[in-house]
């Protein structure tokens, strides 16, 4: 079997960061200081035209300058360059890109037209691209951490995958002090191009991924999600958060990644019809990263509670019969025990 | 106006401790050393007939030994002796009781038959009782706490009446650390005979109590309840969490304080007609009591929502339409400003 489409965007042997900068704080900086410290074990470029070196790394002006392969770039420029440095990596063979520049579609008449260039120019030379205007993806197992996330990532078996940028950053903030690992950390912006469906499908046959979380706003290609959600959920613990369930929600989630959002009980159904768990709260979605990544699977809807407090211990068989689960009755042995 | 029949159990100008100790961490140690430490401005008298003396105060064998008048009767001495301190109680002419001790209703036959004879002492001598099997009360804007809880609470206008002594706890913890203050705390245990119905109608004429949470797990008369609800509601905000909403939670009720749970939806339907608002989970609570004690109360339903991450400004959107608020349109001004 061939190695997968997307295979150079999240398994990339060497990784050019557009704007990597020693400016303190800045994306750049913060972006190539990740890449230096997750150790990632293929070749890394710094690209930035008026240093000649970041970070302490030798740096480049332009990709024509590396005169090596370069397998994804990292953008993190001013939106009016990114066109150019995207025709410019095709021409030099980068096949996939994560645009972490924000300015595009989401910021009026000027920014849409500066998308529809961008785009035009990685089909051009089909390259991929994750973003614009997002934080980035992570995949620890190969020390690639291509966000401006303050910290990484450890590394474990749960993929998530987010339309939010701040919700990417919520959870691993959170993993951090619960011990949760990521196989990917994927923050896709405005899904200007890979859309969820083709992220799903890769992580579907990754063999690091055993379970995967999404933040959902709106989907662009219905049919490709729906099918890569139903082989995906076939074989993986499959949970997403889908807001912009009123039309208020909508409308804010418009303005954020430009998404357009269908009707929620369509979407509801079609989830819940393909075995996927819908969940409401992010406490829901931690609690199930928390659940997923202890790698226990109960047997049978049978539910003990141990608790020091009667109140706490009633408000809990309370939630247990909404979620339709039975109090186990307990042996005798068991209760000696 | 005379003052209400449950002044003596809520602004008592006298109480004595049975039970009283110095042995460390046992009930009677901790509730002695909170009344002492919330700086009570009654008389306080320790009674412990095996010691002359406890933490440093002088104790006394008996009621009878005291030669004063004792309003209020904190209790945490063994359940076999509750009835005959009760009937002594009654002849010195205390009128009211706060019976911390357990192993009456809740603990079988036995404990049944105890809980029969403390009532009609109770009764003979009409001692309104608090208890038993409850953590006690608090009155911080009078330095009352006859409670074993560890640590007191700030003088506040909440009032907090739980039939779990665990989430008493629960909430005294975090309201500590969130600057939250109470007027009353009540931890009603069995409620045997001081039910909710008496608690809110003294606490609706309560000049320090400007909102008023609940947590029940039964009603042992609902009449009393709903009338006294219906006055409370209309003039303060009340909150409740209502547990054993299923058969399984009912039971797990029933093991805890013995309180017979009746249809959900009857009660449901019943509280939301008196304009009291039931919430499901303690964060709700908590986040309820945080609210109430901020002093703030909007006016309208319309909602503006300030964040720095475009996820959870949708999601707070979607929920703020979940509860049926709109979304705020500002002003030029406003967005100037």
């Amino acid at each position: 079997m061939g190695k997968h489409y997307l295979n150079t965007l999240f398994a990339p042997k060497s990784v050019a960061v557009f704007g990597a900068s020693d400016r303190i704080d800045s994306v750049g900086q913060i972006v190539f200081q990740n890449m230096l410290e997750s150790g990632f074990q293929g070749a890394l470029y710094p690209i930035n035209p008026k240093s000649p070196e970041v970070q302490g790394k030798r740096a480049y002006a332009d990709i024509a300058d590396i005169g090596e392969q370069v397998e994804l770039a990292v953008i993190a420029t001013p939106p009016q360059t990114v066109p150019g440095i995207i025709g410019n990596c095709g021409i030099h063979g980068v096949k996939a890109a994560v645009i972490i520049t924000a300015g595009f579609g989401e910021a009026g008449a000027a920014g849409a037209a500066l998308e529809k260039e961008l785009l035009e120019a990685a089909r051009r030379y089909n390259i991929r691209l994750i973003g614009p205007n997002c934080l980035g993806i992570m995949r620890p197992s190969i020390g690639l951490n291509a966000t401006f996330n303050k910290g990484g990532a450890n590394t474990g078996n749960i993929a998530f995958v987010s339309q939010s940028g701040a919700l990417c950053t919520a959870i691993l903030d959170w993993a951090q002090s619960n011990d949760v690992g990521f196989s990917s950390v994927v923050s896709m912006g405005s899904s200007t191009d890979v859309d969820f469906g083709e992220i799903l499908d890769y992580l579907v046959s990754d063999a690091n991924t055993g379970s995967i979380l999404m933040y959902i706003e709106g989907i662009r290609n219905a049919r490709s999600f729906m099918s890569a959600l139903r082989a995906a959920a076939r074989i993986k613990p499959v949970i997403l958060v889908k807001v912009g369930r009123h039309a208020a929600g909508s409308k804010a989630a418009m303005s954020h990644t430009a998404s357009l959002v269908g009707a929620d009980d369509v979407f509801d159904a079609a989830v819940s019809r393909v075995g996927v768990v819908r969940v409401q709260t992010i406490t829901q979605l931690f609690t199930a990263a928390k659940a997923l990544s202890c790698g226990f699977r109960p047997v049978g809807k049978r539910l003990a509670i141990v608790t020091n407090g009667g109140g706490p211990g009633v408000m809990a068989t309370d939630r247990a019969a909404d979620l339709g689960l039975t109090m186990a009755t307990l042996s005798d042995a068991t209760i000696e025990y």
